[in-house]
């Protein structure tokens, strides 16, 4: 994950140290009844959120670490998804009005640098090694959930889908709330550990780890990619 | 922030080692612009998530830690917005169907033990050191984030605010979804740091940090009750 | 409809030459592709839009016609879903905070007399007829549409609801946003003709007229309740 | 209104019985304190509801009457809006996916033609004669409301909106549902008369009619404009 906080702490040692927060705080939300398994469900649909070129390669404020790891993973889970028929979502986040007092960037432009996502620009496709095919969805966002200002919730439920397999960048903003939002909504979140990244050191572990213990299940690419060729699902 | 990983890593070594990470991280989002400043508004309004008996008190599987922190922090802020007349709003989540087919828990209650939260419980009422008078709002949520399924947006749109001071627990779920949403729907979130608190180690450090670099402001105290007496606002 | 229109024109013309127009209006409609049938999907929950005693009973501001048809079909439509188990959600419609300036009327209070519907009030409650039973939700929402500001919608998906049976007052309100936002929403609406009234003349008339040609298909009670005795639906 | 109708009853007899029942319900709506004045705010935004080419040229499944008025009305208030530098919002109503079984039209597409909004057509275009210009928003909505899965809301309240002028078409889908939504979620909702269309007969009156009642204040557009050039606003 970068070399930005190797001077002091590596990110093994970071790691390491985490690990051992983890396993305390799994005892105790274990004893208390968190950290339950949600589990499949019978009708998927697979949200690749953020992984535009602003996102997955180097030179923007956004490029995001890990893609050698992230973009086969998610090449690996398109695959399997359009075997299926499955429906495949793609977010990528882009503004109309980058100034002036009308601007639809709203109060998260104060916050981050929105202006650099212009919905003119390049940045702002869906990275080349993973393009969307005809008849999946393309959703532009505004804010970091998927669910936030989109058709995303109706979508899902028109097309009766229950389980949303949930990739792409960043766990500790976009990925995050789009899961929150999603077991919200009534959909059963599922992380994908390898297909989700972030820009800075920790960020995927601790909120991985807060999402696995109360807003969806984080697994491994393999485990999802069995549930894919499942004969239970349709 | 309890005991319960003392065994392997201290509660000061792991903040230490966090605050080296942080510190890394931070340089990289100041230089990429994240983490930016978003300031106050003009109105405010205080929302203090779940500070029910459930979290408050001890010995229920939702009780959280540092309520000799928290609870004089949410008193102070109280008495401010008292003072000045802008609206409070009080949440706690509880449930009205707790078995059977069609219990209103929804997904969430297969994650996290929700089953403990019936809304006949006294377990779920606000705590008597910070008891909601006349003419403030008590709004009883499903979710973690105080706006999904409530009428709170609207609330606050109605009645012109345009900042949200956000207290409570947990970090890691009501808290921090709620600020999520706040600046999604176009309201200022300002995290109090010493009204905030959760169940696990290392928790609040890592929701505040992402929360100040991504979604809302994360001010002392202090700085929020000047902020309260300021002239510039009503 | 009550006699209030009688004076100038009379229930029966006015239905007469709302009828002639409808038949014209339905030529076009069919000629251009709209008025399509949505037909019932697999599994049901009935929403009873506001059958409270302010709606149900004489003298308040609220209080709606043609009870003797309403009520009746209600109690054959519950009677229904209880023998089969399906989800059955009340909403009534009262607010907490009635004067002052933080008010959680909004701007609502500010059209009609929302200021008459107390949550202590025993007029916001269901009425007796149709008295909900245990395992049975009751919304207590504060705008028209019962998706609006509420759990419905995430309630609904997380109980694999696909088609919503609506019923109630007012057809010009509340029983019309429902149906608008149950449809956005991905829910298949039926509106219940019997079981929908209003409070002044042709209001019923003209809303499901719209309704059927845009938003959901308009039943009788009679082939709604045979949908609900069908083996295909659980 | 067209003269589908004319065959049996003429628009001017439709109308002129239509405002004998609306005297008698607003006889009865004022009693009980319905039918209030909502009034202007101080920050308004204008919302032109779907007067794309398939809306406001003739020869397509959606194409509306009246635009001889409707179009010069929405030219006065854009021109009143762009001197003042207010928010101006478009929608148009566009599918991506309009066949297969992963389709985003949703449940809409089995009620109304929503297959011939395709998002690569150019009926899907806003009208020439009142085209956006840089720094006005297009929305882009699958549902009718132009809140429902948008981000409008969040928008209007980032820029401390509190008042929308609302026109386009149709009165009883898109831009009644629109002002629904509107004051639900807590905006003042104004319906220009003159700027409003629809394309059978009835649904006009009959939709602002209820507006007018229960949701928002329908106003001549001389009324609008005038508010437009008050000193107060800003």
């Amino acid at each position: 994950m970068a070399d930005q906080s190797s001077a002091v702490v590596s990110d093994a040692e970071l790691r390491e140290a985490l690990e051992v927060v983890f396993r305390a705080n799994s005892a105790l939300y274990k004893e208390r009844g968190f950290q339950r398994r949600l589990g499949f469900g019978k009708r998927p649909a697979l949200i690749v959120i953020d992984l535009a070129k602003a996102w997955t390669l180097p030179g923007h404020a956004f490029s995001c670490a890990d893609m050698d790891t992230i973009i086969p993973a998610n090449q690996k889970l398109l695959e399997a998804f359009r075997a299926r028929g499955f429906p495949v979502v793609f977010t990528t986040t882009a503004y109309d009005i980058t100034d002036g007092p009308n601007s639809d960037m709203g109060l998260w432009g104060q916050k981050i640098p929105l202006e650099t996502l212009s919905a003119d620009s390049e940045w702002v496709a869906i990275d080349d090694r993973i393009a969307p095919q005809p008849g999946e969805l393309v959703i532009v966002k505004k804010k970091a959930s998927a669910f936030h200002g989109t058709h995303l919730a109706s979508y899902l439920t028109a097309n009766r889908v229950d389980t949303v397999i949930v990739t792409g960048v960043t766990a500790c903003a976009c990925v995050r709330h789009t899961i929150e939002d999603a077991i919200a909504d009534g959909f059963r979140p599922i992380a994908v550990r390898e297909g989700i990244g972030d820009r800075i050191a920790g960020a995927v572990e601790w909120n991985l780890f807060d999402i696995d213990a109360k807003f969806g299940d984080v697994e491994p690419l393999e485990r999802v990619l069995q549930y894919l060729q499942s004969n239970e699902i349709g």
